[in-house]
């Protein structure tokens, strides 16, 4: 293995230049007035069905928008158009996760200063977005109860690194056999006092909470 | 991104180093006997209870064994060794993958030949995987009828280098309202012609049929 000192020197200077890329988004970000939120999960725990409701629930009150990473297809993005926000897709090929560089990219054509939220969608993955900053105020990890409730323990960055996190998908809960105690109390050790909320996009049960949660955030950031 | 260029060669050296040392053990694997199968999939898509009922079906009959990666816990193997079988963790720390190293280190004390299948469970992520072999004979990637049909097609890689797919927790397939015309519609966008089977660990349905493939496939191997 004696190349693994010179991968891991590379990787450590692609996470440096990402984090000052980041912390100069974040910076503008404020300035401009976006609250800006990234979404984590694995693959198929909901994370563009929640943003399509949360879309849809802070339009005409608040000006939103969002951007979606994917290694392949324009899906996403096509998907969350429809509810008239400006939405573009992040298409990464083989990178298993997006990085502050992509998002800047992204972001280039677009006026920060008039919007109030911005959301991230990152690609599915509970392993890799983990070390990458991408500038948002708010980092949200998505689990849904069909996943099991051991996977904060099994995925112990990603939950560590969350501001939030919404278990998903609860209409399935029982027929999974979710054992709520148990997902509390993994989530509980590997980020003590972390915010937890359960929602169903599908039947709207936690819904109004979460946008409550995002309101009442983007507010106090912008004191 | 004046870096990049140096990462891409970084990462061709290591994915060369991998290849090399798969290819070798593939090669042992065939002298000693042993069907080996890799498990790849999201986290929480049923890897660790699919090899459980599987060792279980197999063993008296055959002598089977199991690797399991994990960035952290021991959790699976425990749960595995229940059955019985020989069952070693790989913990990979912060690695989003396991690699043909990792492999090899870990079966470093174990006698092959006196093994008839051995499974590795790979991290849960349908990314990293796929650029990495590992010396199987069989790479099994499971799709849960929970996280959508769409994403064979947003993670075309590790579908298309997938020998067979088991859509795996159908038992939850009305509750998640799972399109199966869908799935295997875009399962054979991307990998045409891959074999796919329905299973429900947790009732059984479909389990035979998978025992019965993975022995006819061993046996085709050792002729």
């Amino acid at each position: 293995m004696s190349r693994e000192p010179r991968v891991v020197q590379v990787r450590q200077n692609v996470l440096k230049q990402n984090d000052i890329v980041a912390r100069a988004m974040r910076e503008e970000f404020r300035r401009s007035g976006v609250f800006a939120v990234s979404l984590v999960s694995s693959p198929g725990a909901g994370k563009t069905t929640l943003l399509e409701k949360t879309l849809a629930g802070l339009q005409g009150a608040w000006r939103v928008a969002a951007l979606v990473g994917d290694l392949a297809t324009e899906n996403d993005a096509i998907r969350l158009a429809r509810t008239g926000a400006p939405v573009k897709q992040i298409v990464t090929g083989t990178v298993c996760h997006l990085d502050a560089m992509m998002v800047r990219r992204a972001l280039e054509d677009w006026d920060l200063a008039a919007l109030d939220f911005l959301f991230i969608e990152n690609v599915g993955n509970l392993v890799c977005p983990a070390a990458y900053d991408l500038g948002e105020e708010l980092r949200l990890v998505l689990l849904s109860v069909t996943e099991g409730e051991d996977k904060p323990l099994k995925y112990p960055p990603i939950f560590h690194g969350a501001d939030l996190v919404l278990i998903t998908k609860t209409d399935l809960a029982e027929a999974a056999g979710f054992d709520r105690e148990a997902a509390r109390k993994h989530l509980e050790a590997v980020a003590p006092g972390i915010a937890v909320l359960e929602v169903s996009a599908k039947t709207g049960a936690g819904m109004d909470e979460w946008l409550e949660i995002l309101r009442a955030r983007a507010a106090s950031a912008r004191l």
